[in-house]
Formats: structure tokens, C-alpha cells, sequence
């Protein structure tokens, strides 16, 4: 494998995502942190509109902007549109970037402390998430690929990257520690990619744990589509942690509870993600697995 | 004392704060849940419009749109100046009003769990605050009240009422432990009006702690407005706290703490609340005192 000579460090993909955005402004002003002898690392904010007005986004979620065929799309003309094309002329093509490397940094209200997301089984992908993991036990790695189905993420320009989610936080806000949580990951990505250029990457471990996405589940909701239930308190919070069948799932407001009705054990994750109520995802339901690295 | 015959429960009047908005959802629904013998209670949304794109507000804060001038002033035409107006309506005059009680119902990114409003001193509010901290030791009493000046919010239209305040919670979501904690709230004032109607309102203490409004403080920026530091972790989520001159009170970003340099000890409240970045607001520094009751 060649060395990695570009990398991208992108925040505020969603613009009330302050972590992220915040972590950019900061490599901006202080350039010398993200530099590495064999490396050049750029700092960008995804979404510079959004992140002025403090809201997720414009017209639509940036984040799903980036299908080959909507980046080819002369007609399309949101605001997120055009910026993710703009995001492909600097940093892809879809296919064949510029970048080598490319690092989108995400936050959500879910309590999944630090996760990394995967859009792609790449090898060198999983093997840099073992190590994350193996130097921070509170990192998660999550695999949100769906077979046959082109990922729409930014991260879907590039072979080589992951995005990263804090959480639990609210958004539209500065949270110190999570804001040196994901600084200090990010750091530990650029030292490891250094070191994989100097022939001296840390060892890993043969297999890592991984939380594959299976798929999402709505709310309840009556014929109007109005929400009918809330994540059950005895599920709130408990992200990664086993959902079996019979286990309360939804509070209904008068009380009721609502069971999961699924045939085996589950691990949702983004429970109750504030910016999931539009797109009808109460979480995402996930298996866990152990994976085998080449 | 007059009886109090009409109450109004508003949520809602922030959309993007849901356990309120719900909660006047469900008990549009369960009418009897707010029905007591010797009153008549509406629920009632704040801000419909807001709430149906979950945002806090169309066109500018609902709850500073209160001020007697502005409900008279026929040349405002925000969405939000015309909605303040209805309720001015529906519930006012300003100073003359139809219901004898009113409840708004609001959420808060800060760790502040339940929190009462005063905005103003009227000795049944005072009554009432100190009666439901008795029974549930996590809510305090908040006056925001500044001498001389004419209160803005919606709570202003109505001597007799209260707002109530849980957190911390995300904008945009329902977490069901705090939708109970508040509907429980609701329920014990309810009765409490009941009873103080039926000659029979429960003692309270003669004496009850408040945190008086003293002031606001933004976030260190620099010249261009931009935020310069973030909430210090060693203050962050401790709402209610004592802060001594000296204390750590923001982290900068290149890592340096910034110390509280009044010259008093402060209770500081609504820390780092997502809504008041851009009103300018890091917290709002309030006086712990204990209020004799009449």
C-alpha cells in the first residue's frame, strides 16, 4: 500500500455539530497540531452556511449528498448539493480523491461515547479502528454498510478515512470534555498514519468487535404520523448494550409499554438521536460480531 | 384570595422543547388528567408553528415577545410578534387576565433537573414554589426578575403561575424519565390549586431558598464575535453550585483556563444552554438567599 500523503479533517458536515466544527477552527489557528513530518493534513468545515446559523443544515442533510449520481446531477440545486460538489472537486473525485485519507468528525445527543464509523470493510480502515480501540476501550466501532447499496456519506469520497461520533451531546453547544476527547483521537489517527508511512504502525490485534448495522426502527406513531412513544427509560442511554426480544423498547403516553418483538438479541445504537425524529429513526438496530483481520 | 377558576398549561412555547409540547399533547388527549373539581384547566401550544418544524422559534424567541408595548404595537409582524399577541388574547390582557393561573412548560440543555421560574414575587407563587420543593427535594426556585425593568415572557401576562424548567436535555428529543418528572410536577400543582380552592392548601415552610437573577455572562470572544473559549469542565453541569472568584470558568481553546473574577461568591444557572449562544449567554449568575414567606 502507498503512503498517505493527504489527509482531510473535516467538521461541521452538520452545522449545529459544534465538536467537530469547533476541533476545525482550532487546527485552523493552530496549524502545527495536525502536522506530521510525512504528511500534509488539511482542516474544513463541511458545511460553513449551516454551522453560521447553528443548524444542522440549509435545504438537506449533507451527509447524504454524496451518491455518484447526485454529485453528477447538473439539476440539483440545494444549498447541500452544491456544497457536496464542491467537496468533491476538492477532496474526490468519488473514487479517485485527492486525498488519501479523509477524517469527519460528527457528534450526537445518542450516549455512544466515542464511535467509529466505517463505510467500507477496507483493511487498513479496520485495522487503524483496532487500534483506536485497543488504546481507548470507550471507542465503539460501527459498520454502516447496507450490501449493494452505495454509501451517500462524505466519507464515501474516499477508500481510506472513518467518521467520528461524541456523544451524549446536545447540539448547537461546546462541551469541554468531549471537545478533548475527539482532539485527542484525532491525534492519535495522525500519529498512527505517520507512523504507518515511516514502515513503524503499531501491531493490532488479530480481530476486532464490530457492530454491524442491520437496520433502523421508527417511533410509533398514529395515522397521522404523530409520534405515539418514547424510548423506554430502561432502554434510554444503553446503547451497544443487548436488546432481546421481550425487553421494553417504547413508552407509550399512556403509560403502556412496548416490547422489542425482533426473533434475537440486538445492540441499537443512536438512541433517540434528536436529528433522527425527521428521517422516522428512533436507533438504529445493530449486530455485534468479532471480525478476523487480514 | 380569589379561588382560581381558569388555568392554562402551555409547552411548546420553545418548538424544539419537546417534554412540554408533548406533554400538552397528551393531555389534549387525556383531557381528565387536568381535570380538577373546583378549576378549569386548557393546554395549550406555545408556538404550533415552531413545533411542527421542531425548531425554537420561525422568526425570534416567543418568550421575549411579551412586553406590554410590543402587544400593542400593530406594526410587528413576526410570526412570533402575531402569535404573542393571540395568546395576549386567549389568556391576557397583559395585567388583566382571563386565566387566574398559568403554566409554561419548558426544557434546558443545562443540568438544572426541575427548576421553577418566578417572574415576579407574589406571595402564592412564593407559596406554591416553596410547597413543591418540599415534596421533591430536585426542584430549586429561580427569580429571574430585574428591578425596573417589565418581564418579557409569557409567564408575565399572568400574576399567578409559574415556568417550569428540567434538564439537562437535548433540543428536538423526548426522554421519557424527564417527561414524567415534569408531568408529576404538573399534577402537584394542579392539586395544590385544588386544594388551596377547597380552603385545604397543604403548610409550607415559612422560609424557602431562591436564586435571585444578578446577571449574564457571554462567552469569552474575540473581535470578529467569534467564541473564543468553552465552558470549563471543572463548571460545566454543575448548575446550582457555589463559584468563588478564582474558580475555573471557561477553557480556551489553545487550553488556557479563564478564573470567575467577581468579588463574591455566585450560584451560576442555564451553564452553557445550547438556546442562549446567540443571545450571548455562558450562564446566568445568580444570589442564593433564603425568602421569608408572608
Amino acid at each position: 500500500m502507498d503512503p498517505i500523503r493527504q489527509v482531510a479533517i473535516i467538521g461541521g458536515t452538520h452545522g449545529n455539530e459544534f465538536t467537530g466544527a469547533y476541533l476545525v477552527r482550532k487546527f485552523e489557528r493552530f496549524p502545527d497540531l495536525i502536522k506530521r513530518s510525512s504528511l500534509e493534513t488539511m482542516a474544513l468545515l463541511g458545511n460553513p452556511k449551516a454551522f453560521e446559523v447553528a443548524k444542522r443544515y440549509i435545504d438537506e442533510d449533507l451527509n447524504r449528498c454524496f451518491l455518484e449520481q447526485d454529485l453528477q446531477n447538473p439539476t440539483l440545486s440545494s444549498y447541500e448539493a452544491l456544497r457536496a460538489k464542491t467537496l468533491n472537486q476538492i477532496l474526490g473525485p468519488k473514487g479517485n480523491s485527492q486525498v488519501d485519507f479523509l477524517l469527519d468528525l460528527h457528534s450526537t445527543t445518542a450516549n455512544m461515547d466515542l464511535t467509529l464509523i466505517l463505510v467500507n470493510q477496507n483493511p487498513f480502515n479496520l485495522k487503524l479502528a483496532a487500534y483506536l480501540s485497543s488504546i481507548n476501550p470507550l471507542v465503539r466501532i460501527y459498520s454502516w454498510t447496507q450490501p449493494g447499496r452505495e454509501n451517500s456519506f462524505l466519507n464515501s469520497l474516499c477508500e481510506l478515512g472513518l467518521a467520528f461520533e461524541i456523544g451524549p451531546i446536545a447540539q448547537g453547544l461546546l462541551n469541554a470534555s468531549s471537545f478533548q476527547k475527539m482532539e485527542e483521537l484525532v491525534y492519535a489517527v495522525l500519529d498512527y498514519l505517520e507512523k504507518f508511512n515511516q514502515g513503524t504502525a503499531p501491531p493490532t490485534t488479530n480481530s476486532l468487535t464490530l457492530y454491524q448495522h442491520l437496520k433502523v426502527v421508527d417511533y410509533p406513531k398514529d395515522r397521522q404520523g404523530e409520534i405515539q412513544a418514547m424510548v423506554h427509560p430502561q432502554l434510554q442511554d444503553l446503547d451497544y448494550s443487548p436488546l432481546n426480544p421481550g425487553d421494553p423498547m417504547f413508552l407509550k403516553f399512556d403509560g403502556q409499554s412496548i416490547a422489542y418483538e425482533g426473533e434475537s438479541t440486538v445492540w441499537p445504537i443512536f438512541i433517540n438521536e434528536a436529528a433522527y425524529y425527521e428521517k422516522g429513526i428512533a436507533m438504529c438496530l445493530t449486530q455485534k460480531r468479532r471480525v478476523q483481520l487480514r
